[in-house]
């Protein structure tokens, strides 16, 4: 495998690491979050807006884009950098997560899911061949392996060996066709909420060898607790000075957490989805802005923060847009709250770097608990 | 009535006129558009958004803020300059065009429209001292007189009559109890598409006396030759040195043969709303950007256009993104579609001033009226 990557830890913190990834498409500062542009936008976002906010790189979905528009048109652009307005590093996905998110229209196989689509009704055969040929036709910097990915459910644990076995061998497949010498490719360590199950996918990926390791099917039901002791184990068992990625998650508190076990990288949706819900992650505390109580509050919605909408707008105007349905409310929540995520890792990344990063991460579970309205 | 606005005419070209509006709030080129801002957002536009667009006046909709979120709310956050992020002028219209409008939910009589809510159930009686005080606690830079507004229908002559002369008292009322001194109040001109009518309601309506004089009922079934022709036998009988603006139109080809026949001020949710729906004003003409030919289109929508759309995303992107129903697509389309217009303004004011009006108009009817998908 060539070396699209070059990752390198620039400061600790016991477990956690501040570092520099860099990419074929620029440079990314870990720990760092990826906002999450299903069909190469992220929710009513644009590209100069993700740069204003200060994102470093973002994340698109295999299956949602290969369904629309199509791998061939994204290729036929010079891949999501010239489709998208982002010009930065890419991550996409597998399609993996799917076999979950869209279970009741999934059927796992061993040559790979076929997934009947709530779009066109046309069936869909995600090979792991086929996960990669569409992710180098997409073009991302860093391309995920296919996996089999199952919420925890302590009821299941032979088959969850058996997705975890099925992801080791579609991970292999995946890493013997994968040719672009631009794109790196990250394996997922799956085998849900048993230890010994994760353990042993930990080490066959890490011994299999790829240029990042993510963690897959967490976030999906297992306890605080019960994700700290698997982030750990698993870190155990994979190469320092290889990047790390918790797939999926989460809330601030699940970042910080995440970081202080080691993790690099993350991607949520939470940001945007519940920003279009109302609810805003500020300094204080989580802020239900449609709640009655905020409409004649003409605050900001976090009186502590440098973003665009804070700035300029009012908890009452914000409160006013969405429960007025207006797009410029979803936007504007969407916004403030993907400041306020990779502010934090901004502040994360200092921390650890000048030791506060014990203090920081108190802090923001300490604040993030908090609901306001 | 003392003198909130100041308006001089700067330039000539036979009946049209480029001029400057000074409002307590900031300086109007005319003829100038004003995009819509019905709840107080164009939507999916922000204040910075309309700024960097080169918005110079916004309009906003008495009786829909009204209902959501209220005038005191807005009052309490010092009018819609504070409650908003546009702190440029603002127009507010009085409620007369949802007696056209919400037809089905209003009933008027001579003390004023009685409107039964579509969102709240509640009945809500604007009067002509009602609308005053609503637009006064809104804080717009222009307040419109309270008219009811009919579709033009030539059967109703008799109806259309008696709406032009109650729309006359209506004004008069508004008048007597108009008191901000930083608040500029227009009178709107009715009748329908009887000439008769219209002549007799300009003179009365300029005999009352206002800061500005509106067409109103307009672009609701009259011909365009009608149109021209009502325009141009209203303004005869307008004071010349009042601004004249032509309510809710429209596309194009309507502000420049408005522009041609002396109206300096425009609004419209056409940019917007056909922007939703895909539908692109670009120099090349109308270009319906979800049709299939364009899945591959990696050209911008308009090749001469200098917006932030225009410099950075492609048809094919475009394409993508409002056929996902991605509400980016949407915020692209308006922002394009906005500064289309608002620079096709631009270019008329410039071409009244160096004699190029006629083939500016021309150009534009003729582009306009061009299909690309």
């Amino acid at each position: 495998m060539g070396a699209p990557l070059s990752f390198k830890i620039e400061a600790r913190a016991g477990e956690a690491r501040a570092g520099r990834l860099v990419t074929p498409h620029g440079t990314v500062h870990t720990p760092a979050f990826m906002p999450v542009a299903t069909y190469g936008t992220v929710r009513g976002v644009s590209g100069a807006d993700l740069r204003a906010l200060g994102a470093e790189i973002v994340l698109a979905n295999t299956y949602h884009l290969d369904e629309r528009p199509g791998a061939e048109v994204i290729a036929a652009a010079g891949g999501l950098h010239g489709f998208t307005a982002w010009r930065g590093p890419w991550l996409t996905d597998s399609g993996g997560f799917q076999v979950t998110s869209l279970a009741q229209r999934a059927q796992v196989a061993e040559h790979g899911v076929t997934f009947h689509s709530a779009l066109d009704g046309q069936r869909r055969t995600l090979t792991p061949e086929r996960a990669v040929a569409i992710q180098e036709a997409l073009g991302a910097d860093i391309a995920m392996a296919l996996d089999e990915c199952l919420p925890a459910d302590p009821s299941e644990g032979e088959r969850m060996r058996e997705a975890m076995e099925r992801s080791l061998r579609w991970a292999e497949r995946c890493r013997r066709v994968h040719s672009r010498p631009d794109q790196a490719l990250f394996g997922i360590v799956q085998g849900g909420t048993q230890p010994a199950l994760r353990r042993s996918s930990a080490q066959q990926t890490a011994a299999q060898g790829f240029d990042g390791y993510a963690h897959g099917g967490l976030g999906l039901g297992e306890t605080l607790e019960q994700r700290d002791a698997l982030l750990a184990l698993t870190h155990a068992c994979l190469p320092e000075d290889r990047p790390r990625y918790l797939m999926g998650l989460g809330r601030p508190e699940d970042l910080v957490r995440g970081v202080a076990r080691g993790v690099d990288l993350f991607d949520c949706v939470v940001p945007t989805r519940h920003g279009r819900h109302g609810v805003l992650f500020t300094s204080e505390g989580q802020l239900r802005v449609k709640h009655r109580c905020f409409e004649r509050d003409f605050r900001p919605p976090d009186p502590h923060c440098d973003c665009v909408v804070c700035t300029q707008h009012s908890r009452s105007y914000l409160r006013h847009l969405l429960r007025s349905g207006e797009a410029l409310g979803a936007r504007l929540a969407s916004l403030h709250n993907l400041r306020f995520y990779l502010r934090t890792l901004e502040r994360v990344r200092e921390a650890i770097s000048v030791g506060t990063f014990r203090a920081l991460h108190d802090e923001v579970i300490t604040s993030s608990r908090v609901r306001l309205g």
